[in-house]
């Protein structure tokens, strides 16, 4: 496991990128960080709606003692004992240094009643109160959030530059057919999902590859920036694809103390990163989610994650294990508690998709006793608004 | 605040749903659960490459006690003493309980010599072993998984019923100008992509809309699921918004004990839900997250949930907040110690995009101390590998 991550860990974010427009670049990365062109806001900016006047002009001011305040443009430098209607947002007109908020002013027709003191600054963002000019607004290593589109749109960015995503190369080494049955691909439909949620492309998927020229020759082709192979990793007579990869390139790692996902290899041909992963589809999912994805994220720039969130919580019913391997173990949250869904290695998808997410148990425990805190990884990245004391 | 939840919570999922190709159903939410058609396996099925045998056949064996069996076609039922070649995810010969894996066997032309004792039921997985006919395996309100994508067309399944996307159209009553200026739009990119990510769909998205009855138009035009206003939801005198959805339907609640985010409404015209969010785009983002987003992704089908992960931490640095105001403060996690970037209300967009996520403060708290523990919502939901004993 340790060396396979630092397999993983060898390759850096593709060093291509390209403009997009900032509507299409939500969940992209950037190429590089975003750094603020200007102090923000630019100028002293009105914070809210209300009334732009002097502060010092408005001591004593109450209920039992409206001062009045003749209304001006908002354009023109405050003349004295004026105020000048403000939305938020502008620039705070020449002389005042404070916003009176509506609630606090009866307005007339050319005159207000200032019903309260207002203390310099109320009202204001001063120039560069929120960011100075030169400042790392958005890291890279993320994909963009909604917010970040908002923010490069305030400083009128229109376009951004972006990690290229990765192009993946899917080659299901699997057999279409088994006697007179039609076998369903089941890895197929799960990987292309997963690349995309990772932020790679599907470069090309290839179904049905079974011999070792041929999925040699297709490992070896130009143009993908990782290729995985789906199928025929163990080490039976048809497992042809650690052999394949051995003819087109390198195979550097094969069989990992993982489970489900154990005949996991990998290697490269050229600069090109080749995963092998199992064809069973619980082994190729669990094998899928630590290495392939997490290759492609590092690829495509984001950091080394999981896409799961991670919830702490105590073992409700004991999580069985086997010593020597990793094992990725499903689980349900019952009543807050951790409840395994059979072991590692059973129940396939249904076990998957039944779950909530999953355990990682290390290779030197047993398991897990009912009591014991452990960390779920969970497959739905949501939380409730349960929790939140309003 | 409760009140505004209890409004958002008494809408249900859009009853509409379609059929969609497995291909692009990621994401998107099935209409009804998915009930297992079959057993699965729905035959007794091998569960690794091997030799199908007879496990009563196997006792004794041994590396220094080989015992031969004749190599068959795993097509026809077992003979005595003999052992079918099998690969993963085949129906077992019949007569078959077990399958030995290639590492216990050596194997010749027509023979095998069997190298160690094999248990009935190692390496098959028996009818219905993973489920049973008729159990439900993906349960409605949560997006599909890539492995519920895999697990689907294991079954054959090529086209699932999902919910439809709730249509969402977005009325930016902002200003383009401001006196000779031009303004940015932060908010309609933002909402554009958190609309997306909630999985709705843009129905149509109106820039500029200023006057009254502009708004009270384009909210009481048909063919949105929900419509959001976003700006003039103040006080002041433009705040046209809540005076508007007055006109066209009806305002149920104007004004949220929210920090920021406090100008908030909600109402509704005939059956379709209107969310009036503040123009300044902390505001609105805050309020989008807690209201609109919610509500878009129930009428999704999903359950009322934050697109977040939550982490527990303590605090390292003072969390100031206000009584009488549930709070949302963005903080970062700084050595696993939660650092407040300002107050609630400070910071802007630019709060956000450093941010790490946010901590909410409940209205009767003044903040809190150092030491405190509290749960953050995290921005980006993926969760280190670090932790994972690996």
């Amino acid at each position: 496991m340790d060396e396979a991550i630092q397999w993983i860990n060898k390759y850096p974010a593709i060093s291509d990128s390209g403009e997009v427009l900032l509507e299409d670049a939500a969940a992209r990365v950037l190429a590089e960080p975003f750094v603020s062109p200007t102090d923000a806001p630019p100028f002293d900016m009105t914070a809210r709606d209300g009334y732009a006047l002097r502060s010092a002009e408005t001591v004593g001011a109450g209920s039992y003692n409206p001062l009045p305040f003749c209304i001006q443009n908002s354009c023109l430098p405050l003349s004295p004992h004026s105020a000048a209607l403000v939305l938020f947002g502008m620039p705070l007109p020449q002389g005042a240094d404070a916003v009176a908020p509506f609630d606090l002013v009866h307005a007339g027709e050319d005159n207000i009643d200032l019903l309260g003191t207002i203390a310099q600054g109320d009202g204001v963002t001063f120039q560069g109160q929120e960011t100075s000019e030169g400042t790392t607004l958005i890291d890279i290593s993320r994909p963009l959030r909604p917010a970040d589109l908002g923010l490069l749109a305030s400083f009128g960015v229109e376009r951004v530059r972006v990690v290229r995503r990765p192009r993946v190369r899917l080659i299901l080494a699997g057999r279409k057919t088994s006697g007179t049955c039609k076998l369903t691909d089941a890895n197929g439909p799960m990987l292309r999902a997963a690349v995309a949620r990772d932020g790679g492309v599907i470069e090309a998927s290839e179904y049905g590859v079974t011999t070792r020229t041929a999925i040699a020759d297709l490992i070896s082709r130009p143009g993908a920036d990782v290729v995985i192979v789906c199928g025929r990793t163990g080490a039976g007579p048809d497992d042809e694809a650690p052999l394949a990869l051995g003819i087109a390139g390198t195979l550097s790692i094969h069989g990992i103390a993982l489970q489900p996902g154990g005949s996991t290899g990998m290697g490269s041909v050229e600069d090109v990163p080749v995963i092998l992963l199992p064809g069973n589809p619980l082994d190729c999912l669990c094998a899928y989610d630590l290495f392939a994805g997490q290759l492609i994220r590092r690829l495509g720039g984001r950091s080394s994650q999981l896409p799961y969130g991670l919830q702490h919580a105590t073992v409700g019913r004991r999580i069985v294990s086997s010593i020597g391997n990793l094992e990725l173990c499903r689980v349900r949250l019952v009543e807050g508690k951790v409840v395994p869904l059979g072991t590692a290695n059973s129940g396939g998808l249904v076990s998957a998709a039944r779950a909530d997410g999953f355990v990682l148990v290390p290779a030197p425990l047993e398991g897990y006793a009912p009591g014991a805190p452990v960390a779920v990884y969970l497959y739905d990245e949501a939380c409730g608004l349960d929790g939140i004391g309003i």
